[in-house]
């Protein structure tokens, strides 16, 4: 069969040279998350409208207060301070509802999606508290509801769970899902600073929420559990009916001795099934997790989410939970996908992109080659074991310029044959390679050299 | 707006009672995967259809030799053995190419695009040679290639990388991507073996490809590197352009020097983007890893992968990266994609399912309570500094059946306050929660016990 060809372009039948479709976003909230979407999108517009093949327009925004002066650039033209005017206007395609709060944002959101518009949210407390309102309003009104930015911020697990792993029945997803509490906790392990110490210096970084008991209590990482409970089970479970425990009670002592039990301290939403009688069960619970777990190692500000399905087993995804730039990235792709649904695409957009129906290269991907790569080595070598080897080595490094960090010399087993382990500090790829065929050619060197690449990646 | 209403169903105008549309499915090859993809459709076959609003049929399949038993169930009459008969074969929908190889495949692979099919495939060699061409025959006929079980088995890093994180400019992805070099590296750094033992092992444990330098000279790692790069540059970068190590010459004492030196040796594909000048670089490399890095704990046969955007930050994804079930998760959520761009359905499958227009909760989704859930637990005791006290909270525990696994009691630092923590063998919720209401009864317990979980989840 072939499939039906759908217009990636305007609809206009008399068009001969197809242009780009122009969607209009609208904002409910212009605030640390809402900012950082328009910036990003105006940063990296030509390559997202280049793969999107649309042309993207931050049309109008409400705001509590339009006078009041902000880091983005906006007309105040563009501004009103009525949510449910933008929810409704007939000019806008998506709606991103960035506001927070649970009684306007919901009245603005059910309003957008009765229009039949797409929404955008990053609003897990309204998701948790209305999510079956919201679904069913979405139905009746033809809009779509998109919430990846809702559970661990710039992680798509929405996507990942919904769709990368459909095949799967979940029998237990978990995850640190908080990212002020798991700060929190890592900072109290790794400086022994009490839990009244590392809360001030929280606070002093804006990572707690102005409602503290959101993070601290657990609040937060239930309305996310909730949100997962739903997306693996198809389940509104109830907050009431969700056990909930946050990390106020938690001492330095708790940590220090869940770590000689070869434990760390962790505050987990866990979404369980049982798998003989199906019943599911939503919790949120601090809880001791073996060393040997990876979810163990997930530190700071990050989230981890554990995800076993009935087929794949167990998948991992870590990554900043909150924030503007991770926030942002997760709405852009909800964005992404809206637009694609407006457009009446049903595959991805192809990595090279398709703008006006010429195949092109992302601007500026040039191949690089040796010379431009540069980190830091290890390079063991097999030498004769004889004084003043070591100094012959490092004089043919220093002539290239080659900076050693340290050196092992193991004893000699082999009667005359010994090894030599250096590590670099940071060198050229072109460079390190010249070294080694020089170090070759010496006669105390015995076999060619063998490099290992360390990793210095700035992630 | 109002977005265009769909059919999800037949298209059929006279149809009063809308039924599922049939999807028919080809597959070109049947060996592990294929069985495995065969397998697991039918076993969550309700539920699939259920979502998705359609009806799989698995058609027919190409086999090398039709006459040989097979442990999946197929009639002999939907056996042929020409991968060209099944590619162009027009009853069918959807073709699996599942046989491997870069000859045959490749014919089938592009005669099944021109006649505007959709094509899944798990074949890294292939999409690594001629990923150019496929693109373009799908572009000419109409069709879709979708490859997520190409990189990372089960992770669905694709998605992740093209859709999840589409806002993102990516300046480096790297990633452990061949599981049988992870196993080899960390049977040596566990055990203490050398390559030669753990290579027989491996072996043994039919971890190892046919053709084993694919694994263990890193071309196999490249394939998918040079994937990753076409998804995160647009890029097709030639294998010939593509530094390759693999990591036969890792010796059991290299990994102890890397271990004393803070690190592990990991096999890492890596495409990394100059911020500077804009060039990418792919390339194929034994790596020493630090042990603070997520990546450096990511053990056996199992893959991780870490992404990092301009906007996001730092993601990693874990999980295993080949075998039959992990690579048939990969391609059932292709399959997935691929019914719904044939559906012309926009939006991902809603969770609670969309069956002839009613809306229902899975089946099974029961909520569990408390009396359902049992692990083992952490108790934190704030007793008075006596002998006996200890004798007395152990028989509380002993009554309802709770089983103490360690004890420990810090010495006494504030005279008559004392401090005693145990853990739990397996126990329930209910039945612990009146352990701790029955030891705050004890006089010589001072305070409300403090319970945490200890996760011992199998996962």
């Amino acid at each position: 069969m072939r499939l039906p060809v759908r217009s990636f372009f305007s609809y206009s039948p008399f068009c001969k040279m197809a242009k780009p479709r122009t969607i209009n976003i609208g904002f409910i909230g212009l605030g640390i998350v809402g900012q950082g979407v328009w910036k990003h999108i105006q940063r990296n517009r030509a390559e997202l409208e280049h793969r999107l093949g649309a042309r993207l327009v931050l049309h109008s925004a409400a705001v509590r207060d339009p006078a009041k002066k902000r880091p983005v650039r906006i007309s105040r033209s563009r501004l009103c301070s009525d949510p449910l005017a933008v929810a409704t206007d007939p000019k806008l395609d998506i709606v991103c509802e960035l506001m927070g709060g649970t009684t306007l944002a919901k009245k603005a959101t059910l309003a957008a999606l009765r229009c039949g518009k797409i929404v955008v949210s990053a609003n897990k407390a309204l998701l948790c508290q209305s999510g079956e309102k919201i679904f069913q309003a979405a139905k009746k009104g033809g809009g779509h509801f998109f919430f990846e930015a809702s559970v661990a911020g710039g992680i798509p697990i929405i996507k990942v769970i919904r769709e990368g792993l459909v095949a799967n029945r979940f029998d237990l997803i978990y995850g640190i899902l908080n990212g002020t509490c798991n700060y929190i906790l890592t900072r109290m392990d790794c400086e022994g600073l009490t839990f009244d110490e590392t809360i001030k210096e929280a606070r002093r970084l804006g990572y707690v929420e102005a409602d503290e008991s959101l993070d601290l209590d657990g609040w937060d990482t239930a309305h996310k559990a909730v949100i997962l409970g739903y997306l693996a089970h198809g389940k509104w479970v109830k907050l009431r009916q969700v056990p909930v425990e946050g990390i106020r009670r938690i001492t330095l002592e708790d940590i220090g001795w869940a770590r000689d039990l070869g434990y760390k301290i962790k505050l987990l939403g866990i979404v369980s099934r049982d798998a003989k009688n199906g019943k599911v069960f939503v919790r949120v619970q601090p809880t001791l997790i073996s060393k040997t777990k990876i979810l163990s190692h997930v530190d700071d500000v990050f989230n981890g989410i554990s995800v076993t399905g009935d087929i794949v087993g167990t998948t991992v995804h870590i990554g900043r939970g909150a924030g503007q730039d991770a926030t942002a990235s997760a709405v852009i792709s909800d964005i992404t996908d809206a637009v694609s649904t407006l457009l009446g695409k049903t595959s991805p957009p192809p990595a090279e992109g398709d703008f006006g129906g010429k195949t092109s290269v992302i601007p500026g991907a040039e191949l690089a080659d040796l010379s431009d790569i540069s980190g830091h080595y290890y390079i063991r070598l097999s030498v004769v074991d004889k004084p003043g080897v070591l100094a012959e080595v490092s004089a043919v490094m220093a002539k290239l310029g080659v900076s050693i960090a340290s050196v092992i010399q193991p004893k000699a087993t082999l009667g005359k044959k010994a090894t030599l382990i250096l590590t670099t500090h940071s060198s050229n790829e072109k460079i390190i390679q010249e070294t080694c065929r020089n170090l070759k050619r010496l006669k105390s060197v015995l076999n060619a050299p063998f490099l290992l690449r360390i990793a210095d990646f700035k992630d």
